[in-house]
C-alpha cells in the first residue's frame, strides 16, 4: 500500500504529528498503526496535510469574465449584479463544446493548483446558439466533465433546469441557450448523464433548478416528486432582493417558503447564496438541516451581500463555499471571508466560533465549510463510505506561516495563507499537483488564451 | 545607465509596451526614447512593471499575531476590537530591541515580496517593558527603521504619540510602553530620528498622535504648532464607535470636527481607518485634501466596518492602503477590498470607478490608492522630484491572469493577481526580490520563528 507521512496532518479534527496515511486500492484514506513490509512510504516533511477543498458551487466558463467587467458598464453608480449578468450573458452565448472544454480546464486546472479536489459545476448552458438541442443533447455537459477529468478533479455537474427569464419578464433573448420547454427533457438529461457516467466513481450528476425567477412553481413540483433518485439539488436563492419581491408577486410566499411548500427543502438541498433571508426562512432552512452555498468573493465581486452564517449554523443548515463567477479561485479566501463579511457588518470578532473560547474553533469550523460541508452538500456521504484519499499540503516554511504553534497553525492557515504555500494536492490518491504546479497548466493555459483571445479579443 | 525594459508597463496612467526605463544615478524612473551606447539593458519578457507599491500604514510587530487572536477570547459574541487589542498588548509587552527588530523584519520581507517598495511604520512601542525610557531614548525606533534598512524598503518612521489611556480611563498598565509624559519629548525624539537618519534618502520620520482617545486636545494643539516642520502626521481616526462617543463628551466635538478645529487637516494629515464618518466629517477631510488610509484586511479581521472611500474620493480626500495588522500581507488585496466591502454595503458594483464606462478606470484608482496616494500620505512629493525607482512586475504567463486583453490586464491583476504572481521588485533601483524569493527570507524567517517560539510558545 502507498502510505502518505506528512509532519503535521489534519485528521478527524484536530493535528496529528508524522501520522501515516494508507491510500486504499479504491481511492481512500486510513490512518494507520504502522508500516508494513509492503508499504511504500512517501514522507512529506515540513509540510502541513489538510483535507481536499470542495468548490460546492461553481460556473467554470465564467473564468472568461476575469478582470473585463471591473468597470461601470450602465454608467456611474447604477452598476449592479444585473448589469454584470448582460456582461456575463455575451460570455455565455459564444461557447461550443470545443471552446466550453477549453476554458473550463482552465478554471480547474487553477481550482486543483489552489487545493481543491472536488467540483460543483452549476452547468446552466446546454444547446447551441440558437438555442437548439446539440445532436447529442448532453455534449456540453460532456464538455465540462471531461475537462475535470482531464485536470483529475472529482466533479459533481448539476445540471441546471430553466424555463424562462422571470415571472411577468419578458425572454430574454441571451438566455436561449439555458431554457428547455419541459421539466421532464432536464430530468431525462440527468438521467442519461448518470447512466453515462456511471463507471466512473469521480462523476456525479445532480440537478440544479436554477432559481425561483427561472423556474416556476409547476417546474418545482415536478423536481420535488423525483428527488429521491438525484443526488443533489442546487439552486440560486435570494441573492437579489428583486427576486423575493417577484416571487412574493407570484406565489404569495418568499423564495425559501416556497421551497419548503413544495419539500423541496432536506439534507441534500443546497441553497446557493442564500443572502437576503428572512428570520422564517433561517428556521426552515435549518429545520430541514438545508445546506447553504456562499461564495463570498463573488458575493463581494457583484455586490449581492452577506450571508446571515452565524445564524444559520444556529438553525440547525450547513454552510458550504464556492468560487462561483471565478473571480478569484481561491477557497481558503472563501473560508477567511465568510467569517470576515460578518465581521464587517456585525462589527465583532470571532462570530463563526463554535463558542466558549476553543481556540481552534473557528478556523476547524471554516475548514470545515470548505470541506466536509461541500462534500455533504454534493451528495457525498462522507462518513459512511471511508474518507477519500483527497487531500493538499501546505508547505510549513512559507514566509506567511512562521511563527505558528500547534495551537495557532490552522487559524494561520485560514486566515493568512496565500494560495503559493499550497504544494501537492490529490484525488482518489492520486497526485494531480507536484510542487505547486499540475502537469497541463501550460497547455490548458495556452490554449485558453487562444480561447479568449478569438472570441473575446 | 542600467535600462528595465518590461514587455508591458504601466506608465504615467497607461500600458506601454518594451518601454525603455533608465534607472538613475540617484535611485529615478526615467522613460528613454531609445537606449545609448553605455546602456545596459534588462529586459522583462512576460512581465508586466508596475509601480512599487506603498503600505502607508503598519504597525509591523503585530505579524506574531498571526493565527492567534482568531478565538473568542471574552466568550462567543462577544469578542470584538477592543477584546483583540488586549491579545495585542500581551504581544507588545515582551518585545525588546533585539526582537522587535527580529519580528519587524519578517514582516518587512514579507511585505517586499508582495510587491511593497514603502512602508509607514506607525510605531508606538517606545519605552522599557517598566514604561523607563531606553538609554538611547530611539532605541526601538532605530530597530524598526534597521530593520526596513536591512530588507530594502523605504520606511517613513511615524513616530507615535501616546499620553493616557484615554478620556476618564483608568491607565491600562499595558500601554506604559507607549506613553511620554510631555509632547515636547514626542516632538524631540522625532526631530533626533530625522538627525540620525538624514544621510539615508530611503528614510523619513514623521508623527503620529494615535489617535484622540489616547492623545488630549492640549497635545494636539502643540503638534499643530509643530506640523510644518514634519513630513507627515498620521493619526487612527474614528475606527470604532466608542471613540467618538468619548471625543464628543470630553470636546463637544466628533474627532474630525475636533482636528479641523486644531488645524491639523491638512494634505500632509492622513486619517487611518476614516470609517464612522458624519458627513460633516467628509466634507471637512475632502476639503482639507487630507489622506484617509483604509486598511481592509484589518479593518474586516477586526471587526471594525467598511471605510466611505467614495463619499471621500468625491468630497476631494485621497485615499491609501495599508496592511496594518499585518493579518496578511497583500497590497493588491487591500486595494481589491477597498472597492469589494463598499460593493458588499452598498449592494452595487464598480462603486469606486471614475465613472463613463472606461474600462480601465476602477482597476487604475485602485492601483493609485496603493501606489501614488501612499506616497503622498508618506510625504513623498512624487510630482516635484521624478518618479522614484520603486517598481514591482507581475509575471503575465501566471495561470490567474491569463486570458487578459490590454483593457483588463490592469482590473485582472488588481482584481485577481495572487501574491505568487509576483516576480522581482526594486526600490530606489536596487533589485531587493528576485524571481519571488528575498535574499535573506529563510534567514528571517528562521529567526522569526526562534523569536516567536521564545517569547509566546
Amino acid at each position: 500500500m502507498r502510505v502518505l507521512q506528512a509532519e503535521l496532518t489534519w485528521w478527524q479534527g484536530s493535528l496529528a504529528r508524522d501520522l501515516l496515511l494508507g491510500v486504499t486500492a479504491d481511492g481512500r484514506f486510513e490512518a494507520l498503526e504502522a508500516l508494513r513490509p509492503d508499504d511504500t512510504l512517501q514522507r512529506l516533511p515540513g509540510q502541513l496535510l489538510l483535507p481536499g477543498l470542495v468548490n460546492a458551487h461553481s460556473h467554470a466558463f465564467q473564468r472568461v469574465l476575469r478582470g473585463r467587467t471591473e468597470y461601470a458598464a450602465t454608467g456611474p453608480g447604477q452598476d449592479d449584479f444585473w448589469s454584470w449578468r448582460e456582461l456575463m450573458y455575451r460570455a455565455a452565448e459564444r461557447l461550443e463544446p470545443d471552446t466550453l472544454h477549453t476554458v473550463s480546464r482552465q478554471a480547474f486546472v487553477e481550482m486543483a493548483r489552489a487545493g481543491i479536489t472536488s467540483v460543483g459545476e452549476f452547468h446552466y448552458v446546454h444547446h447551441d446558439p440558437e438555442g437548439r438541442p446539440y445532436a447529442d443533447r448532453l455534449e456540453l455537459s460532456r464538455a465540462v466533465i471531461e475537462a475535470a477529468r482531464e485536470v483529475g478533479l472529482r466533479i459533481h455537474l448539476l445540471r441546471v433546469a430553466y424555463a424562462r427569464s422571470g415571472f411577468e419578464v419578458a425572454q430574454n433573448p441571451r438566455q436561449r441557450r439555458f431554457i428547455d420547454p419541459r421539466p421532464e427533457d432536464v430530468l431525462a438529461d440527468v438521467t442519461a448523464l448518470q447512466g453515462a457516467y456511471a463507471g466512473d466513481p469521480l462523476v456525479q450528476v445532480g440537478l440544479a433548478p436554477h432559481s425561483v425567477r427561472a423556474v416556476p412553481r409547476e417546474w418545482l413540483a415536478t423536481f420535488a416528486q423525483a428527488q429521491a433518485s438525484l443526488s443533489a439539488v442546487h439552486m440560486h436563492v435570494s441573492e437579489q432582493p428583486a427576486e423575493i419581491d417577484a416571487c412574493l408577486r407570484e406565489t404569495g410566499l418568499r423564495p425559501v417558503e416556497l421551497l419548503a411548500e413544495l419539500g423541496l427543502l432536506t439534507p441534500r438541498f443546497t441553497a446557493v447564496h442564500g443572502i437576503h433571508l428572512s428570520k422564517a426562512e433561517v428556521q426552515l432552512l435549518g429545520e430541514a438541516k438545508a445546506n447553504v452555498c456562499a461564495c463570498p468573493t463573488t458575493e463581494a465581486n457583484l455586490g449581492d451581500g452577506v450571508i446571515p452564517a452565524d445564524q444559520l449554523l444556529a438553525a440547525g443548515a450547513e454552510v458550504c463555499l464556492g468560487s462561483d463567477s471565478q473571480a478569484r479561485i481561491d477557497l481558503l479566501e472563501e473560508a477567511r471571508r465568510l467569517e470576515e463579511h460578518l465581521r464587517l457588518i456585525r462589527q465583532q470578532r470571532a462570530v463563526l466560533d463554535a463558542g466558549g473560547g476553543k481556540v481552534e474553533g473557528l478556523a476547524a469550523r471554516l475548514l470545515h465549510a470548505a470541506t466536509a460541508a461541500g462534500s455533504r452538500a454534493l451528495g457525498e456521504d462522507v462518513g459512511a463510505t471511508g474518507v477519500p484519499a483527497d487531500g493538499f499540503t501546505v508547505d510549513l516554511h512559507h514566509p506567511s506561516l512562521r511563527g505558528f504553534n500547534e495551537a495557532s497553525l490552522l487559524p494561520t492557515v485560514i486566515f493568512g495563507a496565500p494560495r503559493e504555500a499550497i504544494r501537492e494536492v490529490w484525488v482518489a490518491g492520486r497526485r494531480i499537483v507536484e510542487q505547486g504546479r499540475h502537469p497541463i497548466e501550460v497547455q490548458a493555459a495556452d490554449a485558453f488564451d487562444a480561447v479568449v483571445n478569438r472570441l473575446f479579443g
